[in-house]
């Protein structure tokens, strides 16, 4: 149950509530969320709305019937929109190409990549992990503090937005100085504490789901993080395992379906994990696309062969050349502008 | 290993090769596909290609390198075409529409969803099952042959093609009567015996992935059709079974995207299934019509609150009316042509 | 919908309800089980249980509100006993080991194995497939008739019981005159016309749960044979699909402990399938054995490494003999008695 | 690759070797375990192993051939014995009753369950969660601090040893001081971070193998600890996620025999979790105990219909005490003594 103050509560609005909820032994928790105080309980709580809603301050109650409710649509219908300045905006129907190699291997390797994709294309957008989670202990696991200060040298010569990765809370500091966006990986989904810190910064988080996550789990997630306050959640569907030993994971573009009519939260796919296999990465991104989604994350590498993680996935540029006009085809399809 | 029989080779040939084989201990398998004829071993059989290869009437030896081998493109580069007439060409090019209730019920829900998808849309494909393979005993089975009569009004009425279902092996010739393209269900897709009678028919196959099949096995169930003859096979991914509880399945985009590059058949996929929810087929259509395929199958129905089987699935005509045209665009943005 | 109709009803009886469900349009299904007339309707109908109670001859009406209704305890709060006569009687406290090759591959190899088990073991009842549903249309298929003649020699010369599986309704009636009890196989779980008749025949049916299907849907299965009139139905749990490619499938204890707190049909388990490796197959069948099932169906071979199909399960006598052992002490210890 | 070095190694070995890798560019990893120095590269590495051996000081080079490397018997094939006093000894034939409630909940409700536990059953470890991972951001998060105090309370009451989990590494230093063993829960295995910091203690940590996690991975992060530096690691099967809706999760005894064999560390299993109601979780436990497994996690409350957390599966303690006599038979018949 959230409980939407007015502008015009007062703080005997909230000592009122509280000590009612107190009474009868339910906790509650206070949220701001962009300016306004929210009271929510836990979602299973069903209690007496009427005295909620007659109290002097109280806007409006909603009960969302689920799990998750900040994120839903039952508690906002109109779509979070996004905007972090120079055209790339989430929300508002546009799907920003977001696009870079996996890892940060080397300043020639970033630039490189990043001088393609600004001049050729005009990405906006560029991705790279500096701090890799990685399930062997014996793989390149990123370069860390090093590969941050190269993303900074890509934000200023390219004028570029960075997403980065965050694995866990020891490095968020030093990522969220860097970072643009921050990005909690499939492996830290259920990092409940890196969530909850999360919620604490202001800057915007794709949010991807874990390979084996529900949608009910996966809106709990984005839950955890705007009831600390961060109300600048993208969702990101990346490919959930399946018994399919051919494809790396399983794009599954009908819980991304589903999402867009259950959450107000922006959403972007990520067909480069899903399909794993570099050939495939551009069909897979033209069936996402065609969701009507609001971004796409997509790998790309100026040599394959010799990158350090995930190689068989990344597009050469000559791959990604060949793809986005005909994602630019498409977003203008289902009445949305790609923005690269 | 395929052994590719030259236009000119006799019987000697033949007898010449099987006897070569029998010597060997080696099962191998005549197999006349388009006049072609082939000997097919074991996938795991390696033998010495040279001599096969200096048989007078063998015209190449091809070692596909995987279990499956008729339906690769290691054995057949190019597309196979399957050109039912009038408009009806799957594998060059075109998205085949292909729509209709999940079951057919009554000549007046049969009739008016045809003369809808006809008048408005052109639809030629009409889609519906008479026989129903329901996992309750208690559900209603399908028409069975009553529904099949009414499908043969339908094709006389509106000039459609008929795609409808068989379960097993006891109503086939029934259904091969009826029908000018045979669906073989995700349940009867291990249903070995009736995969080779379907493989001694000359019509068109739709071949539905098992929703726990993996590829390898999806494309070896091409192969015991085509290895008893018929070429003709359509493939059709209609989703997964995941995890995640609130969509039926997960139509696996990735495995499609990786189908159509280790196959030379046709492919469709079945948005309604997948996802099991009206509201969000339109937009799993969309996701995979961008994949650049050979067809679509839909569900609709004059009155989807009142469908005797998966009406959660069936669109209503208005919200089949506002699909097409999105389709029609991600098409052509693709640089198909739905045929519609 | 249950309707249990008295030893005293009549024909009388039988009309009037008949008409009285014509007239609300319900459907109803009158089944015989055990010299018990039942009459079903959809599990979904919810209607007027008192009046129904209050016709004579109707005994009792039960809800067993779940979709299937005939194999649950709530129709049927005892366990089911089927016995076979010589010792093999499931549902009564015993665990029954059957075993055997995969598949009849020659008469050396099944008169080898009978004679070791009957001899070594004093098993009761003998496993082998006649009729292989293979994946691959290029693998062997079973020596079919032949098998079934070879299987009739192993119950002359060594009085065993067989149990032997059947693919579809091709085979049926030649399966069904030689098996002591028919089995029917993962991959035929979903094929409703091989189920409907096994419902018409008296043989017990071993139902093996298909390996990505739901515990509704097998039981519904299991409903699906005894709404036919066959009441001998042993469900068998053997393996579902998971994500991990290194055991062949996941034996599904959860699943299979739940089952027996559902339904009052027997149990058995084949942690030979589950496991696919032979080295841990006597562990898993330990695994199954202490859960007190009422039987065990595991694979031996006299030479595995040359066994013609699923080789990589099948134990050697030696690993068979160290099994037998523990699992009567397993046994024991929950409280049953091992059968072999 | 590991290299091991033999205890009469020197400082210069290490110079030698290290100074050899780095010429090939090969990044290698000093691991010092039970006192043994060890070089480990990346799993693919593949060099010339005779000069690594032929270098003073290296005792011998092992090549796992998989990607993990210090946790399989390839690396050391006697079993890992971990002996925490008091007759708690994991690896040597013992299979050890680890119970308690899902979360600590107040004093009274630990002091009750651990009076019960001990002075019935003399159960050695007492289980029980302070800080817990809740997919809901308004439910019960545990009572962190104050809970780690009661189990402190349990200890010095009880004389049991004490397994709580780690929920990420913001209060590992916390759990790390009451612990006596650290458990890392199934949502936190792949937290690196966490794994890392885990090899740098020198208490055994129960490793829980992820809902969705394959051998492989599971066996990866085994090695995250270990390359730091703690040996002490003791795995954890507790069920995979499937379809089925009807158990929470699915107990993987397949993959648990096979990880027996694999890895030389003791493994443990938790029925509760996998099953997720109480009524099924004693049969599920006999099913995991017949594996010879060396222990076993239990969740019981005083009040189960009253928890905060996981009621559904706690087992009450009449249940529970129903099902210890019945799991010390199976480990009587399978050759191991139940610690209970």
């Amino acid at each position: 149950m959230i409980i939407k103050l007015s502008q015009s509560s007062t703080e005997a609005t909230l000592n009122t509530l509280t000590q009612w909820f107190a009474q009868q032994g339910v906790e509650v928790r206070k949220v701001v969320l962009e300016n306004q105080v929210l009271l929510v309980t836990s979602s299973k709580w069903r209690g007496d709305t009427s005295y909620l809603n007659s109290v002097e301050g109280v806007e409006s109650v909603v009960d969302t019937g689920t799990e998750y409710q900040l994120c839903t649509r039952k508690f906002q219908n109109q779509d979070t929109v996004i905007d972090l300045g120079g055209g790339v905006v989430f929300g508002r129907g546009c799907t920003i190409l977001m696009a870079g190699p996996c890892a940060v291997e080397s300043e020639e390797q970033v630039m490189r990549t990043a001088e393609f994709l600004r001049s050729k294309f005009d990405i906006k957008v560029f991705r790279a992990g500096a701090f890799k989670p990685r399930t062997s202990p014996y793989s390149f696991q990123g370069l860390a503090d090093e590969g941050l200060r190269l993303l900074e040298k890509v934000r200023e010569n390219f004028g570029m937005k960075i997403i980065t990765e965050v694995k866990d809370t020891t490095h968020l500091d030093a990522v969220a100085d860097v970072a643009d966006i921050i990005q909690i990986g499939t492996k830290a989904m259920y990092n409940f504490s890196l969530l909850a810190f999360c919620g604490q910064l202001e800057k915007p988080i794709v949010l991807k789901r874990g390979f084996m996550t529900t949608i009910k789990e996966f809106l709990q997630a984005a839950d955890f993080i705007m009831s600390n306050g961060n109300s600048k959640v993208i969702l990101c569907e990346r490919g959930i395992r399946s018994f399919e030993p051919q494809t790396r994971f399983c794009l599954d573009v009908c819980a991304a379906a589903l999402v867009k009519e259950l959450s107000h939260l922006p959403i972007v796919l990520d067909p480069s994990h899903a399909m794993g296999i570099a050939a495939q990465v551009p069909l897979v991104a033209q069936s996402a696309a065609a969701l009507g989604i609001d971004g796409l994350l997509i790998e790309t590498h100026p040599d394959p062969a010799n990158a350090k993680s995930d190689k068989e996935q990344a597009l050469s540029f000559e791959q990604f050349s060949q793809m986005v006009p005909v994602l630019d085809r498409i977003c203008t399809a289902v009445g949305r502008t790609l923005v690269a």
